[in-house]
């Protein structure tokens, strides 16, 4: 399986984890590597790893460093105790992505499941299920853009709010994953990247990650949206997902909303690519998503310099929920799941 | 007539033009004295004032400068040929915004008819004109903010893009005037300012001055617009304006239009303040405006540092353009014109 895409922004090796910095880039390309649990969980936090299937995969290898970490534990009651804490842990720092606790979740359940091995044969094990979910990461990110691809119009200009790719993954992206695969077969399609305040994941990883690829890409400030939309300049939106209700109501990056609500009015379809990993069945609708709110700082600063007036309030929360009525399709590995969500959404997880 | 804002961002001297530094702002507050008409240009160029009411009057004292520097010409038809060239000059320098062209060719009808006079009287003529101009235009933001606080719930959650304050104009606002006028009423209103990216005026310059006037004051990014409508803390949109159609169609900065499509999604009313030399009754509708684009760098660069990958395209309109149907009130001076607005603005210059 040819991975597309160069970038691969969490890799799991022997003992430790190797993360891209997304926090520096597009300024600085530099790996990090990560020896234990809570350097990874405080990665996930300060968004050096960012982004809902990365997040989800460097949890999964977060888990495997506690495991690493405890596995001269001779007591499996005391290690799995130790693991599910260590779990509660990883899973606490970001509240809104459901991949993070989706993963960790998975590596819990499978530690349980092989709970008669001695502890050190179970770590063993626990490592390979983590780099298998790292492996299973990229196939299905290139079957979401393999099937993403059939909705690209000849010659079309996707818009993308936030990072939904290479970098927001394992590799190959989700949304991006939709732009590589339709780029593959039509080199004339083209990405307008909104620049996505606060923290500028479009500016600094969409713009980046694209232009690796050599994919044409112009970066708009995230109130242009409707301004190129009314002009006829976008044919098609495409933006990723951290967490799907069970009725198709998506939670995503703060601004996807408004983007969404201007494609409505213009009559561009939007669609939201995810794995069904990000798919929270447990949850009805978009009501019950938690939304993360962060640090001020971001809204009041850029490269640690403030932008406004001192005394000025700030809320600043970090994903909004777009509603299932404004959504064309969740492309997914298992195909585009349509209105009525509920429904596809069901049948898409009967497959599995 | 008191001023209710001790923010005077435009001032006429005996020789020289004195402006408020917006580019450093809220860095330093910084006022730079200007002698010369091609001094005021560059200012106007590059955004040293800004806000259309104030550009406009900049344009005229731009004018009364360049008449000064040519005070001494003795053929009155060299000295108008010469103005006349100024005029086209200070014009030229910013296309969308209308008070400009409006308020320096005000001076330049001024200039012929009293061309009976003595070049240097004519002169002096200029400069009390210009004065006027400039005292006229705190009067007209007055009256907007009193008609506007009229559309202002109590307890009120006003929102609103770029800056159309004491900053824009000669002093107290449009937009921002409304607040003002509403806040005078009922110490329980508050505002939300988008940042208003690429230049960030909301962040800059509208939590600046209404934090200097201790209104209380939230900053958000351009696109949470969206999720607080949604979750009903928004009550009402005011927002400026750089030039309005006969029918109401009104160019305002750039990510307004976003904005107003959110609003409209949400029931949320969506006014435009503006003095009627906002209007612009030779054109007929917003399709004719002349949309200006600016520096890429603005879009690419904050704070003097890239935000992006190098290699990424820009396109960079400085405004787009709100449709009549999305605007429940255009607040001047004259009153609030509601729709028809082809009718009602035609009644407003009635009345003039």
């Amino acid at each position: 399986m040819a991975l597309k895409s160069n970038i691969k922004p969490v890799a799991l090796l022997d003992k430790s984890l190797i993360l891209i910095d997304q926090t520096l880039l597009p300024y600085e390309y530099k790996s990090v590597e990560l020896k234990t649990y809570k350097d990874v969980a405080n990665a996930i936090k300060t968004m050096v790893v960012r982004g809902a299937p990365a997040i989800g995969i460097s949890g999964a290898h977060g888990f495997t460093l506690g495991a690493i970490e405890n596995k001269k534990e001779r007591n499996m009651n005391v290690f799995l105790d130790k693991m599910s804490d260590i779990a509660q842990y990883l899973i606490s720092q970001r509240p809104t992505a459901v991949n993070l606790e989706w993963a960790v979740n998975k590596q819990m359940t499978f530690a349980k499941a092989n709970s008669n091995l001695p502890v050190e044969d179970l770590v063993k094990k626990i490592w390979e299920n983590s780099k298998k979910l790292e492996l299973e990461d990229i196939d299905i990110n290139i079957k979401i853009g393999d099937n993403g691809a059939a909705i690209i119009p000849k010659g079309a200009t996707i818009l993308t709010h936030c990072n939904a790719g290479a970098l927001a993954t394992v590799g190959y992206g989700t949304a991006l994953g939709v732009v590589r695969s339709a780029f593959e077969k039509d080199k004339t399609i083209q990405v307008f990247a909104d620049e996505t305040r606060p923290r500028q994941q479009g500016a600094r990883l969409t713009t980046w990650e694209l232009i690796e690829d050599n994919i044409p890409t112009t970066l708009i400030t995230d109130g242009m949206c409707g301004y190129f939309m009314k002009k006829g300049m976008i044919d098609v939106v495409v933006v990723g997902a951290d967490r799907i209700a069970a009725n198709g109501d998506t939670a995503n990056k703060i601004g996807t909303y408004t983007v969404a609500l201007a494609a409505k009015a213009h009559k561009v379809p939007f669609y939201i690519a995810a794995p069904l990993s990000t798919i929270d069945t447990t949850i009805q609708s978009g009501d019950e998503i938690e939304i993360e709110e962060r640090d001020p700082m971001e809204v009041t600063h850029i490269n640690g310099k403030t932008i406004c007036a001192q005394g000025v309030n700030i809320i600043n929360p970090s994903f909004d929920v777009t509603p299932n009525e404004l959504i064309a399709g969740i492309i997914t590995e298992k195909g585009i799941l349509k209105s009525d969500y509920k429904k596809s959404i069901k049948n898409a997880f009967k497959q599995m």
